[in-house]
């Protein structure tokens, strides 16, 4: 038998919450998702203005950075063309997501979740997913 | 030209809010979805102890309701053997929910979203979308 | 934070090897499937002359049963035509199953994977799954 | 009428036990499956700490490289932008993998199955399907 850590509901509201105060602040309305650490999702909110396909796409890279414990911007250096792992994008239905703005959730060296942030550039995404791990890590 | 009346970002929280208020007042942890009145993803939250299949369950009691302005259970009636929309179950892909546990989310006679939740009987979900409701048409 | 226990890759083919003895006993090789808590697959093994289309089968009632926590006989009761969750069968992509076969693991009061199994008649594919459920549960 | 060969419900065991022999060797937890000639699924084993993401993917390695009776890093030279089956990779609903680690399993000249890896750099995976591989044909 196996024992491991999971991020809770609260834990899932204040990565959204961090998110969402960076997404407000550079002034990009987001989609922001919360996974747990099998990728099944926890949390999710559409801010005022954030995109309709962003809703799956968010919600892909927080499934992606989570399950496979890897930020999406990596999976998009090696999946370039040429790369290791070229053609990955398209894997599992086209939910591996190789866009930055998926960042694992790690706490006590044990991914517990991820984040997945899209509406605005792919760096803006990382920045708001980031900013709401820092929220995250800020308060353990 | 239309124009049109949509839920926002802080009105789902409301009602999700509502929602999980009742859902621990009767001990039944639950997954909760709000959709826009066009069916896509506003907010979500799985509360510790919600079903992993009933994200995705959920989510689609609020599509069906929003995005067809009418009660999941209410399809649930008129879905049974020998009644008129007997088999519209799987259709969308299995997205289309007969259970009960999702409602239209109206204001001003208007649908302007839904709510959905599942992980109890499909009459606790019902209890409970109904109290996410009542908490958004008592602040109106 | 939440701390929670799932099923490793040993208890797994501890669960399989007890289902195909059963599987063996009766003479109906068959497609078994373990995942854990959150319903992602941990191990699987068609026995020779198991079903092809009972592949899928087998894991969405191990799927079903470790996400939902709930025995996948159990939703076949409560979804007949009339009965409260009529309907619930073709949800998820048709992936929630309503046929016998599947079942919770639980240890220590707490789910902690599932087992499902598919090629025989309901009742064979739940005798089967009960046999894997036993073996485990025996060795704790 | 055709008679064909193909790989058995332990000859399944071998090929994932000699690739999960040298997933231990190198110390990376895989996810490792076996298809039959048609593609379709015999045997799965996700090791403790292998990831979710995996799942699929080693599945729809076998998959690939049984049902195409090619592995997959020779789909991904092809592939490349400008090569002749630039494009593929998204075929078939993303499951026609072209990222290494899924190999044909061939006895006497004619495919009999496959084998799938993932969880490590697309070296690791492929390295650890040969060595299922290579104790398959060991034991011939």
């Amino acid at each position: 038998m196996l024992t491991l850590k999971r991020l809770d509901e609260n834990d899932a509201q204040i990565l959204i919450d961090g998110a969402a105060a960076k997404a407000r602040e550079i002034g990009v309305p987001m989609c922001i998702a919360v996974t747990d650490e099998g990728g099944n999702l926890v949390a999710f909110r559409r801010m005022d203005g954030g995109k309709v396909t962003s809703i799956t796409i968010a919600i892909d890279k927080s499934y992606t950075a989570s399950a496979a414990k890897k930020a999406t911007h990596e999976y998009g250096e090696i999946s370039q063309p040429g790369a290791p792992a070229y053609g990955i994008a398209s894997a599992i239905g086209g939910r591996l997501m190789v866009v930055g703005g998926g960042l694992p959730v790690a706490a006590g060296g044990e991914v517990v979740g991820g984040i997945g942030v899209s509406s605005g550039t792919p760096a803006q995404d990382r920045e708001v997913a980031q900013a709401g791990l820092d929220a995250f890590l800020a308060q353990l």
